[in-house]
């Protein structure tokens, strides 16, 4: 007897022997090849497509002939004829193996597809999406075994599919009869497979094969703006973006003035849950009609935030994140209905999935980050900061992970900051300035040239150079410092000390006058004596929490820092490290992970497997409570300094020079003294 | 050493020796004897109260000495201060074993006690309900090991109760934090256990030990009327019962009218499902109110209606049960949230289940019947028939059980009868006729006096006698047979022919004049040559019906008959059998089963193992199609005669004898001729 055919699978490399006449589709599943297919080989799905390759194939040991496949058959001449089988393309249900044979299965073919992140550091994401669609064809009714249409779905499920007894909500089996008929008795259902030990549910049926997308929105709820990127379940291709403020912050702009307003307000817990259910609705609506998709098709949506966006979310009273011991009323992750959460506008049957919570200050967000930057997959010490209003503060590697959060309050966004703005065109964004000349330059958002470069103003006319944001108050204060503008403990010096006239007196402090546009009706933008003091006030914590983890670790140093969020984003490493910000690490180890709570969210979106993980993870993280740990005050006092005196910076030191100035102004030097006599 | 102490718990029976010191509670729990508690032996909930015996009991084979158990101790003691503990009472969790002893477990600390049902053949209910309280401590929150409240409740009932992760909705999940400070870390949940293989799921939670009761609403849903009784879900015991009519008669009087309904208007069947669920959460309100308790005790519901009701309060549209096939859209058990179903005035997070339907045209309220008689359990051949618009039919016994629904129409209803109307005071529900004179008697509903009994004017006063519901023109047109006065065929003779002023001309044929109120300004009730004609078309199909079971079972006979339904409750067994609505069968062998559907639906309600019981039993079931089968149309054409032709009436002749009187009219005599001449 001759041997049964071999057949090589191309990129995945498994091969096996199958009996002659095996279907492609069959061999894939029984070699455990990834092959998609919604209408379980029924030759009307086409995600089964393949690409046989014939000749010579000495590295895989076989040589294939023309008629290793049967022959181009009836049903993928009809489907050719009707939809168009791309040249070489054979429907992997149809066609049969006959011979030795090696056949690709493209990319769009395989239901575990690979995500390529496009960061060169970042983990591909294998598709492994809660949701996919499942063809089923269903017995028809019988009035001597009255079976209802709903236990015949199940059974067919079961025999098609080994899909055990899913749950079908209520507006589901509303639809299911019309479906069955229409739909002769066949129908697509969308199938969520359950979480844990929860029964898979039915979110979704149509009537035949149904041929559209599924889709699944990550939603970032930040405190002060909400990101939702709309993806496809099938290959977690983002499809639109969009944010939207968070209505919320008409009841406090920062958590701990949220969380207030519920403990003083009856009901105020309750409103802020209303107004970001109902911002979410919105946006959910906006992003699937800027993709022109239809939001219905939304049928998962994955949730991160901190823990006060995810309490007031989830319609949980804030008060207890306020007070130690910060008890969160939910910390592991979470599944439920998408509508108890408001989502109004996507399938009414959608399921929402929240992140595991790291700690009563350290949310989901911050596991989202987690799940993005994957610091337990590296050799190196990493740390990850996610910068907002509280830092989210995750140091690790392959042994270990540490996470905790720092106050950094709201100074790095631009607020308390005199001429600080939110990142918008118009901004003051980057900032030079000359350390002879101590002339600045600058770049505001919505424009590429310098503010010393012909036809700034021209270019900036629509919108004005109108404020400074997080970026821009970041370099600006660094490059004070390193042009000796502002001394090691922050202070202005006057311009006698200075030697420029841009250090205007304002009180008993000094002022750098960044851009006068006055003569153009628009602002004075000047960078205070106040705003130093905030901007140190926020990069203490924000070093502090860094270092209180690097204590907890037992490590004077890391070896590569990530920085995440939006802001994050736009920080330039070398000022951040002026500053004192972070830790002290060679330059080309500091990298940017854009939003990388988001990027969680979309991981988690797009692969029951990472949510698994991130759930397994969060309970090996080993949370640090800055609140209540007396060395984060001290790390957070003798950070204060431009660059502070608790650390050696050689790294910043090789790479930047710091002019050794000190000023002293009657002010401080009386609020010094004053501060010894006290002590 | 010693023997262990041997402990012998009354009234199981159990026995077994335990280490000297082994709490009550702990013993029963190894012994597998049924004994309460909440609180989990903390003597706080009192659940485990036992009555220890002293002294000698040869026919246990001990001697208990006073000092078989440890003194009354301090928590005894202040729980006596405190509630006051009944004299010879011990709590279970306290009273620890110290020597040899008896102990009886009074019924009230049975968790599974038994609810004894009135009638002698019914079996009794163990309780066994799907939702109890559990007493829980939780551990305080730790700001170094930051789990939330949620996680350390359930890892909290999974160390005390054995209980895996339950669901926790979020109504439930938003008291959580202020419930564990209120309750000082201890909280009284209430456990849903879960249906088949799903989870279990937390539908309240109280601060600390929670000593309210939890009940559940068992809901009868008919096409008229909807019933339902409030039931303790500790004990089973009826707290409160009501009803309402069905808000959809205004959209049609019986089912198929209702089908036609939603056919014919865009919308209506959900108008229809809106009303009825409108109804149910006025009637959950109304029964509590009665009963004076909080509708939020309300944690479940079990519902039973036939199908067209089943789908309608599904909100599923009963199209298809119109039609051949008759496909239910779901025949199995369903459990959802009653909030699903519009169940507003309970607890939010309450559970419904509903019971399976047998077939297109056997609902969940034949289910309903068939647990509450379960018919499978017996040896004689039981024919258990629900009398309403349809009448279920159940045929069986131990080894097989059929099921069919007959048409009957609204006739046994008091409907489409001359002077027919609902069961209401006023109706006359009784008749007599006397055979020499002719005469009638009656009594109407609301009255214990029979009409010719002194007194019997005053006492109708206030009602007067208004109408003649199902019951009594039954009775009415079974005495006018028995009388002379209705021949076989169902014709009502003339005044010469029956010897008796009261047959009154009517057109071309006689009605028989049961009383007349007009000199009191009331009605003249008669029976109408048309009435009689409603009464056999309905008798007709019932007996139709039994009969094609008897077909499909290869009898000609059966042993036992079981009137169920409201109107089964008022049927006189003697007179249906004349009437030939039931086959020949000895009278004393025709019960009635009152609102079995409703017992049933309790049932259910009180034990998980009933509902697993007629989940099971229904799929066994064999259904049998009436609409389809040429034999129920046969059956239904030689039916008509009273008592008609195809069976042989060996009982019923034996209990009364029916006069050979045959009379003509010309029109029917016309009209028997021209049938035939068609034919």
């Amino acid at each position: 007897m001759a041997q049964d055919p071999l057949v090589i699978f191309t990129p995945s490399g498994r091969r096996g022997r199958v009996p002659a006449g095996t279907p492609v589709l069959e061999a894939a599943r029984r070699l455990g090849v990834d092959l998609d297919s919604v209408c379980g080989g029924r030759g009307i799905c086409s995600r089964c497509q393949v690409s046989p390759a014939f000749g010579d194939f000495p590295k895989h040991g076989v040589k294939v002939d023309e008629d290793a496949l049967s022959p181009f058959n009836e049903v993928e001449a009809r489907y050719d004829r009707i939809r168009g089988l791309r040249p070489g393309r054979r429907l992997g249900c149809q066609a049969r193996i006959m011979g030795d044979v090696v056949i690709d299965v493209p990319p769009e073919s395989q239901l575990h597809r690979q995500v390529v992140r496009k960061r060169a550091e970042a983990r591909e994401i294998t598709m492994d999406p809660a949701t996919r669609l499942l063809y089923v064809e269903v017995a028809e009714p019988d009035m001597h075994d009255p079976s209802g249409d709903l236990q015949r779905l199940h059974d067919a499920l079961e025999q098609q599919w080994q899909i055990e007894a899913p749950e079908v909500p209520l507006p589901v089996l509303h639809r299911l009869q019309p479906a069955l008929r229409k739909g002769d008795w066949a129908v697509t259902v969308a199938l969520h497979r359950g979480n844990h030990d929860r029964a898979p549910r039915i979110l979704d049926i149509w009537p035949g094969l149904f041929e559209g997308r599924l889709m699944g929105l990550a939603i970032d709820l930040g405190s002060t703006t909400i990101a939702a990127h709309l993806c496809d379940l099938a290959d977690g291709a983002v499809l639109a973006s969009g944010g939207v403020m968070n209505p919320q912050i008409r009841f406090g702009e920062d958590l701990m003035s949220r969380v207030s307003y519920a403990m003083m307000n009856p009901g105020g817990a309750a409103e802020m849950t209303a107004a970001v259910r109902e911002a979410l609705a919105g946006l959910a609506r906006e992003v699937a009609r800027e993709a022109g998709e239809d939001p219905a098709r939304i049928v998962e949506c994955v949730l991160v935030g901190n823990p006060v966006m995810h309490h007031l979310l989830l319609g949980i009273d804030p008060v207890e994140l306020g007070q130690a011991p910060f008890a969160l009323a939910a910390s592991d992750a979470l599944s439920l209905d998408a509508a108890d959460l408001g989502l109004s506008t996507i399938n009414p049957a959608a399921r929402a999935y929240i992140l595991p919570c790291i700690a009563g200050h350290v949310g989901a967000d911050a596991a989202a980050v987690a799940l993005s930057e994957q610091p337990w997959n590296g050799d190196e010490l990493t740390l990850v900061v996610d910068v907002g209003t509280n830092a989210e503060i995750l140091l690790g590697n392959r042994e270990r992970v540490l996470a905790c959060s720092s106050p950094t309050g709201p100074a790095f966004e631009g607020a308390q900051i005199s001429a600080g703005q939110r990142a918008a065109p118009g901004a003051i964004e980057r900032v030079e300035i000359d350390p002879q000349t101590k002339e600045p330059r600058f770049r505001v958002i919505g424009c590429e040239l310098w503010s010393d470069e012909e036809g700034f103003a021209e270019a900036t006319a629509a919108t004005g150079v109108t404020g400074i944001c997080g970026s821009g108050i970041i370099e600006a204060v660094a490059e004070m410092r390193m042009a000796g503008i502002v001394d090691a403990s922050g202070l202005i010096g006057s311009p006698r000390q200075t030697g420029t006239w841009r250090c205007q007196p304002e009180g008993r402090t000094h002022a750098y006058l960044l851009h006068d546009g006055t003569a153009a009706g628009g602002p004075k933008i000047a960078v205070t004596q106040g705003d130093i003091r905030a901007i140190q006030l926020a990069k203490s914590a924000l070093y502090a929490g860094a270092r209180l983890l690097m204590d907890e670790m037992g490590v004077e140093k890391v070896e590569r820092v990530v920085l995440a969020g939006a802001f994050g984003a736009h920080i330039s490493p070398r000022h951040a490290m002026v500053l004192g910000m972070i830790p002290d690490v060679p330059l080309e180890k500091v990298s940017s992970a854009g939003n990388a709570a988001g990027t969680g969210a979309r991981i988690a979106l797009c692969s029951v497997a990472a949510r698994r993980e991130i759930e397994t993870r969060v309970r090996a993280i080993t949370k640090v409570e800055t609140a209540i740990e007396p060395r984060f005050q001290e790390h957070f006092v003798a950070a204060n300094a431009i660059p502070h005196a608790t650390d050696p910076f050689p790294c910043l030191r090789k790479a930047v020079s710091l002019p050794e100035v000190h000023f002293n102004t009657g002010t401080e030097q009386g609020n010094r003294r004053r501060r010894r006599r006290r002590g």
